[in-house]
């Protein structure tokens, strides 16, 4: 279904001129197409508006979008973005995912483990410095020269602010802009409401990326700093009331990753070797996951946000991979870099300067297809998502890298960024050792089957062991204990060294194996991709001028449209749902049940209430918690989703299919106010 | 790594005339070009060779081949071939799969559930009878006329002789040839000697589809008749030496299903969504059996023979998969569905008798694409390997068919397919309840995860429970036992129809939903493809004539080739892995451990013994058990896995890299008379 559209998106890409066509776009603040908005919907997006957005909207380290909707630092964002902190404050006896929270005073308000939210505070330019670092540069030597210079700017523009600014040099159009995002920081986020997960996520997988849908996929946080909630540069207003259907409508918000200005190449190796085997790996490891919740409800609790995550990504993906299958996508692909290098070509100075960049880009796809899966199962996705071999090789890596020069370390150690390691790494989280071994287990048996027995890479990570036993020793480690990790942590190298902790051990001995990975890969296929990527970026920008709008890179973004539904297949779909949908949907079965409480309060409810919103913002995950806008600046919702049609927007916008979903503040209102009896909240935003 | 192998032997088809090269070909018996064989190899192979190989080679109903090795019925086939038997045989305090099972005496050899052998006895062309049912006729009528043809064929063949023969008539080139295949059949298997699973499957997982390769996959059955050992019509000699390196071998077996002859638009339907969607689930199918075996070492005793299957059958399609998502090998289809489709036209009688099946067959799949996972999910795979399941759609449709006349039948309900259904109904199987509950619940989460929640198939399969809901109530089921099978068996449509039995009522009531998408799929997708299908073998015919051979349709073939290795990368593999080198890859932890026997019996080995045996010999799954044949007619092994460049043998043989695995008669008779001490089976071998 997403593909037809996605190639007449493409299509239309390539036969016009490059420029993003009607809500297309996920546009930096500092080249927001206003002129445009004017132009369709009549409405005026001036500095001011702008100004008051970027300071009203937030990125969480945790990969999700969010807005301060109060003066006391009181933070919109979805359910599943702070579910991981809701499941770690809950326990066996008080399970927060079922039952919900709501902090009866500032004291109840509890600190989220590794949970940063940052608000972006000034933009500048830094190309022509990090540019000229690498000028003359190729492979390897591309990629140090390159990330020494971020690192260097980066730690030179927060200097002496380390303690309240994060400072991020961007990538932007694959290398076409360096830019300095200036970020304001919360360290110290904690949690203020959510509602049941049953709600939040009603209809679970089964409805993930449909609509109609019914989900009250909200929750609130609020941003500390010296113990007291925070003054933040801006905050949206809150709009109890629904937008109508045709109304312009904004997002604010960090699109995660989208792949729009790949080459044709680039995308035929998602096709072929990245995406199939990062689905067939995240589908058996859902299978395991399964059975480790059906081990009993304690199980299934622990569980819960992980497999929401796995299954969360597994639909995201096997969507981009549908449409890549497509010959016609890939066919309208080639169409469009033909293009593209056509305008080079008739242009003999450009050209002189531009080279070839998609040969060699397509030069660089046969080792990329050679160590693909050593260089994700080694070093990518190295532990698999257990959080005992993360936190090893942090440990490790970390006092490694300490040991160097700001610009010799791994970009992830450079000095900008070691706050948020070490917060991530200290910060007290629930560590489930069952949960552990499946990962490990897991990982290792594929490391073994990928690269099969008799790999170099498989004797260094299991020498004559196999992953179930590696797995129960492994697991026997102490790094679950924060005190543990501290230790190693300020004790550096000598203390990481000496450890007999079983996981330091392994990752010591392991680690050299991935990061010989690392460097080959970034010799024979990052560099040599990421320096061609620059000249197509050049090549782009010299074609179609400023007009066109970065591919998503987590970092802030500002999307138009309307509330709107679709029409597919002669079936339209409408913009709204309401909350008396929720009761007719729901079937009293997992997961389309709902909590005791709703049905209590089901009498009490404006059941006419505007629920759930589609609107042709173009968004993709990471937009996640980002708040819907209308034009005065106010918040009506918070995006949580796309349709099913959204998921080829990796790759191509289509402005007829292509729509986001949020939940409407006028939903989140009527359920505070009638169904968890929740008026302080309530008080905070609207300001009544 | 399989891919530039596969397209280079499909562009050398397409290049050349369409006929088959070097070692290529799965003959059937009564077109072994026995000619090209003398010319390669100076070897003569006679009527009389032929007939002796055919009637000593065995089809098992389980879906594997073998060999009668002795004058009493006794016949070699793999150990994986049996493993369903061996289990079935097993229970918690005697575990067969990992004892492994030695007959001390004939009333030892213990009956394997389900289990039918049957050996070709002749052939018979019904092409011209079969064709002139359903001229003229199109989509679902054409189904039926031809499907109710062969049901009379069938009956007609084996009339009176139904207790000892099975009339089967198979379509041979799509479709270009219906030959009525008799066989001589044997209901009463009994298993009579299993090494260790240990040994069978030594490197398991990580080393299956991998050479060199150290596997003991042998196992001996016997066929009785009348209580009594069976005469066969012929059986095959034991050579308990080693076959040379570049000496001819052939193998007699029933490969199971290859797609060379499809067109282009098929295998890009195959690429698109049939194999994506076969791997994703059987991937997360296989995480949840994985999990499951995790409960304990009883559940993993229980499931071990079904989660083989599953990772084997993964790593299969996975291969293909991969050759597949080859854009070359895609363009090396078109241009040989170019060349012929240039041939018809060429010739104006030919192409106006043939007409453009390509385009028929092009036109098919969209609505191939839109029934795609609902035809699976609700017809194809229903209940997902839920024996219950399976029981209870064998008892309401077997009693709704056999209520038809013959020609009106379901033709898996025809007279002449009755008596091996109502074995595999009516034999004793252990059911384990938790492994039918997650292959229901597995089912039903897919089919609401594919449809989606709100398509009817999922609302009339799932009403408004959930799938784990179902799954518990539909597991209370008594089917488990075989009494209560037969009652509902012999007693027709009544009695199923007053059966309150859960997993009857739920069929009863659902079927209708599956009947009907089956006959969609008739109108819309195999019968426009299957009359199409056979209009194209016409053309092929009329083009490269007899020489060429029909796809793999688990009937009897012929191949041959030699004992070969074969060089990728530069790198050379010899034909040959030796007892010694077995001992050398175990590390004692599994899946590279060994059965303490083994370890004790090292020292008098003889480690240079020809342990598995690498050969050019043109197979692919289903030839599993295959004797390896010399020039005189001798067995030397029984095929038991292909190397990882034959998973591409599906679409296309590539002489340079594509090979058979065996395991040699040297091995197993130095097993026998070394490790398991049995001199009453090597005395049956050898006639000694």
């Amino acid at each position: 279904m997403v593909r037809a559209a996605v190639i007449a998106a493409v299509l239309a890409f390539a036969a016009a001129s490059g420029v993003a066509r009607a809500e297309e776009g996920m546009w930096t603040f500092d080249n927001f197409p206003a002129a445009a908005v004017k132009a369709k919907y009549g409405v005026t997006i001036d500095q001011p508006w702008l100004d008051r957005v970027r300071g009203a909207a937030v990125r969480l380290s945790t990969g999700c979008s969010a807005s301060v909707v109060s003066g006391q630092g009181l933070v919109l964002t979805n359910h599943h973005c702070a579910s991981d902190c809701i499941q770690s404050l809950s326990t066996a006896k008080l399970d927060l995912t079922r039952a919900g929270y709501s902090a009866v005073a500032r004291r109840d308000e509890k600190a989220c483990p590794g949970m940063q939210a940052e608000i972006l505070i000034s933009i500048s330019d830094v190309t022509a410095r990090v540019s000229n670092a690498f000028v003359g540069k190729t492979g390897r030597d591309y990629v140090r020269a390159r990330d020494a210079e971020v690192a260097a700017v980066e730690k030179e523009a927060c200097a002496g602010k380390e303690a309240t600014q994060r400072c991020q040099v961007l990538t932007l159009y694959q290398g076409g802009q360096y830019k300095l995002y200036t970020y304001r920081k919360y360290a110290d986020v904690r949690l203020v409401f959510a509602p049941e997960f049953q709600m939040a996520f009603f209809g679970g997988d089964p409805d993930n990326f449909n609509f109609p849908r019914y989900d009250l996929d909200f929750s609130f946080v609020r941003l500390y700093e010296n113990g007291q909630p925070a003054t933040t540069p801006a905050h949206l207003g809150w709009n109890p009331g629904a937008p109508k259907a045709g109304e312009p409508v904004f997002v604010a918000g960090n699109p995660g990753s989208t792949q729009r200005q790949l080459t044709t190449e680039q995308l035929v190796s998602l096709r072929d070797f990245a995406l199939p085997n990062t689905l067939l790996q995240l589908s058996e490891l859902r299978g395991r996951y399964v059975g480790y919740a059906q081990l009993g409800p304690e199980q299934a609790r622990l569980v819960n946000h992980e497999l929401f995550s796995i299954e969360n990504s597994f639909k995201a993906f096997r969507g981009q991979f549908q449409t890549l299958l497509d010959d016609r996508f890939i066919a309208a692909k080639r169409t469009a870099d033909a293009a593209l290098k056509a305008k080079v070509a008739a242009d003999p100075a450009l050209a002189r300067d531009i080279g070839d960049p998609w040969v060699e880009i397509a030069r660089a796809q046969a080792p990329r297809a050679a160590l693909y899966d050593a260089f994700t199962l080694v070093e990518g996705r190295a532990g698999y998502g257990s959080n005992l071999y993360a936190y090893a090789r942090t440990l490790v890596r970390g006092a490694q890298e300490r040991a160097k020069p700001n610009g010799e370390r791994l970009p992830e150690f450079t000095d900008s960024r070691l706050p948020l390691v070490e917060k991530n790494l200290l910060d007290a989280e629930p560590v489930t050792p069952g949960i552990e071994r499946l990962d490990i287990e897991f990982w290792l048996t594929k490391v073994r089957e990928y690269l099969t027995a008799d790999a170099p890479e498989t004797k260094a990570l299991l020498g004559r062991d196999s992953p179930e036993a590696i797995a129960r020793r492994l697991t026997a480690s102490k790094l679950a204990d924060p005190a543990v990790r501290r230790a190693l942590w300020t004790g550096g190298l000598a203390a990481v060294q000496a450890s007999t902790d079983p996981m330091i051990r392994y990752v010591l001995q392991t680690d050299p194996v991935a990061r010989v990975l690392r460097q080959r890969y970034e010799s024979e296929v990052s560099g040599p991709t990421d320096r061609a990527a620059e000249a197509i970026a050049r090549a782009r920008f010299a074609a179609y001028g400023a007009s066109v709008y970065p591919d998503a890179t987590f970092s802030l973004r500002l999307s138009y449209g309307a509330v709107e539904g679709w029409t597919f297949n002669g079936k339209t779909v409408e913009p709204f749902t309401r909350l008396g949908g929720l009761f007719e949907r729901a079937t009293g079965q997992p997961p389309f049940d709902l909590p005791q409480r709703w049905l209590d309060a089901k009498g009490r409810l404006d059941l006419d209430t505007v629920f759930d919103i589609a609107s042709s913002n173009d968004i993709i995950g990471g937009n996640s918690g980002s708040p819907l806008i209308d034009a005065q600046g106010r918040v009506v919702g918070a995006i949580f989703d796309g349709n099913i049609h959204s998921l080829g927007g990796a790759y191509g916008y289509d402005p007829v299919l292509n729509r986001a979903v949020a939940v409407s503040t006028a939903a989140i209102t009527e359920a505070l106010v009638k169904v968890y009896d929740n008026q302080a909240l309530v008080k905070e935003l609207t300001g009544g």
